[in-house]
């Protein structure tokens, strides 16, 4: 499956570790970023008001498979795909490139949620939101091929 | 099965993001710090020179599920139960609970390494460090019941 | 001048950087480490609600001078000094000891603001905030002597 | 006394903490990060290996001033001054301007070291790089006007 969205940017100093290579956390703060500009690059925001909702999107589910390092100053491409536009979910992947080499491979889980006062709720996907993930993100098609 | 070891530590204000929760990536910090005090516990080192080798662990699959957040001076306890000793890889689990529920499980996959100035290289988990993790961590028996 | 607070914790993994040492930001994240275990041993929180007021503190001023470096798993005491309890201002250092030695140096000030939907502006400490501080902080007096 | 270096970033939600702006200690890393391109603008890094010497450059202080708050998704303009290349320490601004405003002024002094296994020593900075940092950093002149 092809990506619909990257960026490239390069590795922080104060993204290494004593093993001289990225953090493995950090690897989920980069899947974050790309996501976060593709939402941006929809008109979106992963924190917004849509139709008067408060809307946010905690994560149930992150993983990361890590296939050989990141060093400080690589500038490595971060490939996103949509996996799946569910009813209340979102799904998708990340691809780390360095040198046109996969260096590692993220997964995320998101629920759309109504963010209130005394915590959260979990609601559909309202369907401007979800028109712009589809078109976005996979092409058109609401599942992955 | 139950837990070997575990430990408890309160959630820092740096730890939170403008979700007023945990940002989901420090799940996989607070995961290293529970692995870190288990293999003191044992009297090993992550980082560590064992028969004049130089051993490191890199983690080649880092993952967790979330059920609920942790906010800001919540104390949570650390659960962890390692799930298998392989020939060269090493897995855990990390129960995450708060007031005696579970709000996130992580995974982790990490691999022995000798630590060389040209990079890593994997190598069996040498006999002496295998006991300790198997005996410490599984209660004697090598593979998840 | 004495510290009037102080804790012990241990380096992890995820705070050194390629260099093998403690990246230089992370003292700041210890010196609010103990300065908020401080404002707990008081019965105080750092975000809190008092006498109706949600109060917070944001800093206006941080630094910190580094003497020599910190290592994965050393053992850092963290003593804190308040040296200033000022009408809308707080002012406090942390001495960073490791092995008996001052390894670095920090000071920061942070002022006393009510939070507001539209933002926060700065008030007096309220008194039953103040007596806390300068009791617990300072033995009593409220300048640096 | 202008800029001679300057690089736009946007904030990233992982930056942010529960009181909803950029952690304080967030700004030492974006100081870091406008210092590293500078580095790299100038052909130079700050890890680098110089007519055969290991050089690195240990932070000996770091401040900030805080003016305002920064959120989620700002784009801050990080402008960096050089205002001293002395002998073996070299000393740097960055004004941190969001929407033209000045939010806060960070100020770094680092020395110039050779690293070695057994540790580091502070040595003269090499001509070849102080050259650069003066030329590109402050307009040729080695001192603050």
């Amino acid at each position: 499956m092809p990506a619909h969205f990257s960026i490239k940017r390069r590795v922080r100093f104060s993204e290494t570790d004593l093993a001289g290579v990225v953090h493995f956390s950090n690897y989920f703060r980069m899947m974050e970023e790309v996501e976060h500009e593709f939402f941006r690059s929809l008109g979106l925001s992963i924190v917004m008001t849509h139709e008067a909702l408060e809307i946010g999107w905690p994560r149930v589910n992150a993983s990361c498979e890590y296939f050989g390092p990141l060093r400080f100053e690589d500038e490595v491409e971060l490939l996103m795909r949509v996996t799946k536009v569910g009813d209340k979910s979102f799904n998708y992947e990340v691809e780390f490139q360095w040198e046109g080499r996969k260096v590692a491979l993220g997964k995320m889980t998101s629920v759309c949620c109504e963010m209130l006062d005394v915590g959260m709720r979990s609601i559909s996907i309202p369907p401007g939101i979800r028109q712009k993930l589809v078109a976005g993100g996979m092409g058109g098609s609401e599942d992955e091929k």
